[in-house]
């Protein structure tokens, strides 16, 4: 699959001249710094400077306008007070310049004026047709090309093969400098800033595109299209992996919710659906996001999760197996032949099952050996060498020794270099060989987790929402039309089992009494026991007041229920409107679920799976999706929840329908994609028959929006 | 409180005279490298070297016999084949030392021959009277003495506030070295080795005695003696706080057994629920310990959890919320004399609110002058001062500005340095001066969790075990002593409800009846409804096969069902022994638990609490605490837990009775602690009443060791 490219953002990429607006000769302002970087990072293409007052600037003449800037000029960086930043960048499109980067500030991120002139910005970049990149940003750096439209004290960054993209500028000058101790270089770097037209989501084809770069590197503080970036990212991610590192986790505080799955499905929840959808990989830390690059951009990827340790000393073995198993990797049982070869190219007394225990003595060529004979075994799918500080040798000699055969295999191999000033030769060999290394096993076994977890992704055939072709969004529409103009949310509960039904999901048959006599009548019909319920739009949670009487045996004890649950519904709230008793017959026994959805406002509708009953926000064992769903998706949803796990059966609780659950779920993910404006909906319980005898809603409340 | 100290242990700690067996003048063997360290670190005492080829050695004369060495000398250390260890030793003894190191390897590490050596050494040291480190260890340092007994490559490490104990030589080299690139020093280091003699717990009290000592940091593969480290170490940590790193987490595996607590209660509950009783806080990597580490050293406890956040650029901020709040910190609200004292030293698009982010202009005197102002509020309970590089000036001069302010507060300060080369000159600066540095917000804000969480703990008051006068351990001990002689496990499932009612825990009347007849004559003296379940010492899940029916409400019904249970027992189980069926008188609805016990070998009597049922592997809602419980653990198991949480009351579900289980787990973990041959206890469900109605255990089983 080629990537499809916006060949609008080709300037921002590979720019045959740029004009800095902006341009100052005193040293301590940012116009200096930006025009020393244009200049000393070796771009290849034409460099303009424009400063009313002209003059020169590192040898080169500054134009006091735009317009006597000669050609080729296709990029400005407007580096100036955010009045002149309309007026300038108008100037720009009437040169015929198609790409800006507005780098200074005093925009939206200060004031309501501020915001005013970035409106004005993005309306004078739509009537010329041009891309904008910020305000508020440090640009762009391309380590290759190379390019550095950043005023970033040098140095810049080493060329490498990650891409980075954030929307901080000063986390972006941060990592410059960090990965600097760390050993790992950039391809490009791109500061989004206010995000006025270009986000995040433009970003990722061009920036994949770049061969130089191997991994992408997120730093998000949000997203403003959620829809849009699942579906860029979900294409790029095929091809080069991303890692996000979303912040703002707790920013966005609690909202008032009318179900279970509106009270859970916080944008945290649509953000880690949205991130698994689009084969997105969320790290929780900027050193984890980066460890993980570069295990990514360097290594080739396992066919499995089963690891070897080696290692000169026992507790590192125990601490790396201990760190592999808390990260879902196994320790890979050797083979016979692994161990004879072992033995005879060790002391006696060394531990040959795997943690391999090389003891103290061992020399960089046993190291060697012992990782040839370990990468032959095909029980071994990657290997993870711990190196504390030799006793008898250099780390460097062991380095060396290694690197060759790590070049020589097909399995991913991380170091675990335990130490500071005696392993830093080991350090410098292993950066410049490619080879990643950190300072503890922990941070090793994750990088080969996240390499595991990328195999099993690719792996995986990309697979179709399942879509039904028996739904009646007619009907749906139908009912839809009947709230009342003056409640939007006021629909009844039986109106959102209709749209349940309309999709094909079968709900406990439900008849509304509005008097005893019509409550009997009804019961009568559909054979005892019967279920009363309280039928009142205006009381969410019945059975939390006692609204619901089980196993109604008689047409006495109908007319009976309907009394009693009329009072107490009234005890309980006095100003609800109450409509009469829901009757349905009882329903077999079974395992009870809950399946809800909710709009989410970045990502759209997202589908909630897990234990129901009343305690859903006491347990917390949910699982949320982006609908439409996937066959994977049900698949996640079921296993990562033990309401979904326990449908296998659990001791004396028999299996239950598991295939009608997914139905249940790809159909109301299909009901909710399909109506946007169903705000919340939620079944619970969902009552899960044994064998195929199906599902049943039992209760269904919803929300318009 | 003072610390006892063994006095058998102060050669170790302050030798007036060392000896080293297996000097070499060789300077490729390790008992050259050993007598280097002992001259090098500058030891003021005596320093002697035995060789049988005798010689001189670093200027100094090599005796050719033990015997030959003058006065004084209180310490060995043996560093020669694993053979000679044992007469070696003797000589020791004959010549009055009463301490030694046995530094050499090659003894139970190896195989049987070897560790019939090391039971050899033992002896011979108990026979002199002699205590012991190692074998198989690297020995000791000690910073400020100063006295280094390994044979490490020099140089060793900078002597600091951290004392480090540890099972694992290599971590030991590991650390020393990586201490250096990180800050931090060491007062303590001792290499346990094999610990044939002396264990960590020994270690804990003189290591602490050491003013030098701030924090103790543990690296653990097991424990020995579990209950003497949690009694040690709970002295300990009153004065001195343990930070320890436990590995072999996934190694010992997974249990049968024959509860649910049985198959929930690892060696890792056991071990956390013991670091808690013994105030030690548990790390999961050593970065994370030695993070916390220099943070427990260097800085003043907190007052509380609310915390400010003082950076120069929006998405550092964002980054610090986020890492605070995911450690259970809180952002500190300001007060409006702080809004208003800030606005005046900020310029005006700063932000004011927490986290304040005085924008990239940010320079040294308005980073000081604004920690001092948030330092003042008093709802500031400690700062986290993040530092990305800032564009104007360098990082230095803001740490040369933030120290004396940093000096003048009794609240914690801790830094996120981000970056690297640029950060350089600051780490440097707060490393000097003691101000824990960090590379990135998550790791700073989990050292300043970590103080707050220590501040609490000594806080609350040291607290006795819950332990009741009105229990009848004569009566359990009169029913464990029906245990029949060819069964050890088989005693019925009614004789461990009798012993939970000696120890005043309420077990739901439970009869056994052994014919129909009997059984309607019993449900006719308890009255009407009963629940009737399968007596049968070999089925220990009833419900699981129907063996359990409820609400019966006619003798007629009580007939039919010990029909029906003993034809489905014979059917589920051919080979169960059936007693008959035992009668119960329903007891009242309310919320069920289970409380269980088990006996670990490390660590003795264990108590779990959680939500009970068939699904409790499932839910996996459980904690433990050491038995017998405190107030404290009884509010640790209920608050870990939704099954505890649930006991409030939530939505329709009734408060239950909280006070009534607090006391079952108290009698419980009195009883398992009383009797340490019930190796497994289990109350499940214990129903629990609503208001103050009590407790009742339902279902018990137990199994005897």
């Amino acid at each position: 699959m080629t990537l499809q490219i916006d060949s609008s953002l080709s300037p921002f990429f590979a720019p045959t001249g740029i004009v800095l607006l902006g341009a100052s000769p005193n040293p301590t302002k940012l116009g200096f710094g930006l025009a020393r970087n244009l200049v000393m990072s070796g771009y290849p293409g034409a460099i303009h400077f424009v400063n009313p007052r002209g003059g020169t600037l590192l040898d080169r003449p500054v134009h006091q306008a735009l317009t006597a800037v000669p050609d080729p000029v296709d990029l400005a960086i407007l580096l100036l007070p955010a009045e002149l930043a309309p007026e300038t960048l108008a100037a720009c499109g009437q040169r015929g310049i198609r790409a800006a980067i507005i780098a200074s500030g005093g925009f939206r991120e200060t004031n309501e004026a501020g915001a005013r002139l970035e409106e004005a910005c993005l309306r004078i970049a739509r009537q010329y047709n041009m891309r904008l990149i910020g305000p508020n940003c440090i640009g762009l750096i391309n380590t290759h090309l190379p390019l550095d439209t950043t005023f970033l004290p040098p140095p810049g960054p080493t060329p490498g093969d990650v891409a980075f993209v954030s929307h901080s500028g000063a986390i972006c000058a941060a990592i410059i400098d960090w990965a600097k101790g760390q050993g790992f270089g950039l391809s490009q770097l791109v500061s989004l800033g206010n995000q006025a037209d270009i986000t995040e989501t433009d970003m990722l084809a061009p920036v994949a595109a770049d061969p130089h770069t191997r991994v992408i590197a997120l730093y998000l503080e949000g997203i403003g299209n959620g829809r849009r970036f699942v579906q860029q990212a979900a294409q790029v991610s095929r091809q080069t992996p991303i890692i996000a590192l979303k912040v703002g986790r707790y920013a966005a505080g609690r909202k008032a919710a009318a179900s279970h799955t509106g009270a859970l499905a916080g944008s945290e929840s649509a953000f880690n659906a949205a991130f698994r959808r689009a084969g997105v990989i969320r790290a929780d830390s900027s050193e984890e996001q980066f460890d993980w690059a570069r295990a990514l951009a360097w290594c080739p990827l396992p066919q499995g999760r089963r690891v070897a340790v080696l290692t000169n000393a026992g507790g590192p073995g125990v601490t790396a197996a201990d760190a592999l198993e808390a990260q879902g990797l196994q320790l890979a049982a050797l083979s016979d032949t692994t161990i004879t070869r072992l033995q005879a190219a060790l002391p006696p007394f060394a531990s040959l099952h795997n943690p391999v225990d090389m003891l103290a003595s061992a020399s960089p060529e046993q190291y060697a050996q012992s990782l040839h004979i370990l990468l032959a075994d095909p029980g071994v799918d990657s290997v993870l060498i711990v190196l504390p500080p030799p006793p008898m040798y250099a780390t460097g000699g062991v380095a060396r020794a290694l690197i060759p055969i790590i070049y020589a295999t097909h399995k991913p191999v991380v170091v675990a270099l335990m130490g500071e000033r005696l392993i830093q030769e080991a350090v410098e060999h292993f950066r410049a060989a490619r080879v990643p290394e950190y300072r503890f096993p922990e941070r090793a076994a994750s990088a080969l987790a996240v390499l595991a977890r990328r195999a099993e992704f690719l792996a995986r055939p990309v697979q179709m929402p399942v879509i039904y072709d028996d739904v009646r969004p007619d009907v749906v529409r139908v009912i839809l039309d009947r709230q009342p103009q003056d409640d939007p949310a006021g629909l009844p509960s039986e109106a959102f089992g209709e749209m349940l039904a309309a999709y094909g999901i079968r709900v406990a048959l439900l008849a509304l009494a509005e008097s005893k006599e019509t409550a009997v009548q009804l019961a009568n019909e559909m054979g005892y026991p019967v279920a009363l319920k309280i039928a009142s739009a205006d009381i969410l949670h019945k059975s939390d007041m006692g609204g619901v009487l089980l196993n109604v045996a008689t047409p006495e004890a109908v007319t009976e229920g309907f009394i009693t649950l009329v009072e107490k519904a009234r005890a309980a709230q006095a100003t609800a409107v109450i409509q009469g008793i829901h009757i349905q017959p009882m329903i077999p026994q079974g395992q009870e679920v809950i399946v809800g959805a909710v709009q989410d406002p970045q990502f759209g509708p997202v589908v909630m799976f897990g234990s129901g009953g009343v305690e859903v926000e006491g347990l917390r064992d949910v699982a949320f999706a982006l609908a439409p769903l996937t066959p994977d998706d049900a698949d996640y949803l079921l296993a990562t929840t033990w309401a979904g796990r326990k449908l296998a059966g659990y001791r004396n609780i028999a299996p239950g329908d598991e295939t009608a659950v997914r139905e249940t779920l790809f159909r109301l993910a299909q009901l909710v994609s399909d109506f946007p404006e169903l705000t919340e909906i939620e079944i619970n319980p969902l009552r899960v028959l044994a064998g195929s005898k199906g599902v049943y809603a039992i209760d269904v409340r919803g929300v318009l929006g």
